[in-house]
């Protein structure tokens, strides 16, 4: 079942630890076949270098496992809820990447600094609020996709023009079309906070880039007027900058 | 003689330069065998690519070599005093891994600012008071395991909710169920000061995790409503997030 | 055609990733057969992996492309700008490294505050100003260089002397008589920029080295008193300081 | 000619690029006969990777070179005045590894805050001054030896006990009885340094460790009453805390 899902969400999990994303097994990357409805999750607390593509566990959009001998990462709630509420994305990644959960501890949004940030997050990374003690309580998990959902819709924001987001005090979550491709997000995320950590120390004059430079970065690679890569395969895959 | 427990031992010694905890030989780890009163701990001072698991050292739990041709670590009577006071503890391991030492140097708690702190440790880390002058010239490395018992009796902290500590000026011990164990929290440990350190040069507000958010990833990892990981071998090891 | 020049092209571009200066493909390195009129870059957003020789593309001073089956870096108008007004320089690079990137974020120069700066670069490497929205909108990538040479003419800079630029808001260039060397000034300015944010951070003291140092520095390597290395084939290459 | 001394120093100058010391070929070392009264040095601007023990040059104590075909480090005369003032040196090293050049830019010592640091450097590590213009120009390499010497001696500080200096905006000199130990020291310096940069950045207290503190630690493996490692040759080499 979801074979070809299986190997793809298999090898973006195997690409956290060689990106340096991940200490121990603490990252897990889903992706959804949006036609069956189904997403392939990471099995709970397996380590890297004994999970096989087999391990990975099938889902449907009630959280509910439909194929799977073990347990799915204790995200999954998190999971269902932001493939439910954002409905065109196809990958999710959490990580606890150390620079993007100093900016989540400091509850504080990753500003955009730079065009490294820009020519992937259109705009600040915004950091969701804290869960409150009534949230944590009823359904961690699940109330953690309800925050980003809410903050996202509060400040009007486009989750395919910001492809990321940290929650106060625990950490990032990215996603993308792809499960490929939320991986490159979280990367980008974990450079991006540790270049605005280290403008934030430098100076304390305003460094958010102005939206003319964004309205740039952004639509030179999406779009009928992008002109970045190649427009073929061989450039696909994680053609950011050059 | 205990000779599994030598190799388990050896192999968690050998796991502190694989995940960038040790220069040099600036590390130790131990295990005990409750049953026999007897604990193994590395030798003084030997390179980690000469050391074998024959190499290990037998102390009883008067600090007396029981058995071995080498010296055992210059901090056993640390690790001594630790497994006679903190009963229920397995493995203990030391190091100057340096974002947790900067902390210890400072004389600053390691506070819990995220849930990659939570997950391992119910509260911050303390760092227990320098040594006096008295206490470093009669027994300083007996007393080092004694400030340490007396500031988690003092703050009234369970050495198995909070498994490590910072000495100040010194640097941190951790420890848990196992040598194995003990490790994995003092990878976490460094993790979290790294954390810990950027969020602090982020922002002046408070950045503690509340007491829910504490009680919640300790309980979805610990006692009989924990729901975290496989409840299986494949995932008892280093499973902590996903 | 310019065979030699695209396998030492190909070679620069691919020490980038194993000097830690790129990220994904996030990197470019052209250099120019000045005789011709010609030079050699890049394919925009192809992965390291992937890259062979022959997939560099051939470019005139015009910025057309000349030979090459894939689209050139969608820096080259920078290159061309570049090549066109610095006369002296072979080659060229441009990285998003993370310490460059922070202070081209913080609108800083990099300051020469020690040696190790001052063995490469003759005085502080200047932060460009942040492009316009006319300049952005009209010609984003043209306009980059030229606002590169402008800065280097508005402060009298010799681009021999001082081989690197930071553009506000985006990132570093640095050249070279040859694409080699660019890559190595590349390197030497990541190097830089990390020294010199942790020397500001732990002092507000005047930290810039002094004209004489700056001399001293340069002339033992440059022009006909030198007396750095081997005079011969053996040390030319990357030997600044022993 | 000293073939057993060059393979020595080869091997040192081997680890430097091992231990994360230098970038290129930012560095040397070198080691003394003191009854020939000849020291052998790496020479000038060789990448490590191309370099044999048959290119280490052997230079008198006049800073003459006696056997080898290639140029001696252009820090010669710095080892030559070192060696000629520190009688009871073997070895020396010279890096441009940035956590200590931040302190030697910064023109601050890099004080004693933990054990770490007090296993190998009886107190701080001085920050000689500037050189001044006269004597840059004069004799720069040579006076860079003597302003470290006249440090030590103004501050009545043994060589022997604190193995380590930097120089005012240019970066760190280390040594020891052996090649190999200088070595050694080189890299505690570094971590060091790391280590008491972020203290200073967590708090404004005072974090020098105490006299009694420093006394445990030096006495604790140096002079007769030394109770640090194996007392053999096993672990002799590196063995400094465990």
């Amino acid at each position: 079942m979801l074979e070809d899902l299986k190997q793809e969400v298999y090898e973006a999990n195997m690409k956290l630890p060689k990106l340096d994303l991940v200490t121990f097994t603490w990252g897990n990357v889903s992706a959804i076949d949006r036609d069956k409805g189904l997403f392939v999750i990471k099995p709970s607390g397996v380590p890297y270098e004994d999970m096989k593509p087999s391990d990975m566990v099938v889902v449907d959009l009630d959280g509910k496992v439909v194929e799977g001998d073990l347990n799915p990462s204790s995200d999954t709630p998190t999971h269902t809820y932001l493939y439910n509420h954002f409905k065109t994305i196809g990958g999710i990644v959490h990580t606890h990447s150390p620079w993007a959960v100093s900016f989540a501890a400091a509850k504080m949004d990753i500003p955009a600094t730079s065009t490294t940030h820009a020519d992937t997050f259109y705009g600040d990374v915004p950091c969701a609020p804290a869960l409150t003690q009534k949230q944590i309580e009823e359904a961690y998990e699940l109330n953690t996709g309800k925050v980003i959902v809410d903050e996202f819709n509060r400040r009007g924001i486009d989750p395919d023009a910001v492809p990321a987001v940290l929650v106060s005090q625990h950490g990032p979550f990215a996603w993308g079309p792809t499960a490929d491709k939320a991986v490159y997000n979280a990367k980008v995320l974990e450079v991006s906070a540790e270049i605005s950590y280290h403008t934030l120390q430098l100076t304390r004059d305003e460094t958010h880039v102005p939206q003319y430079l964004l309205d740039k970065h952004y639509y030179r690679k999406h779009g009928k007027n992008a002109y970045y890569g190649q427009n073929n395969a061989k450039s696909k895959s994680h053609a950011e900058h050059e």
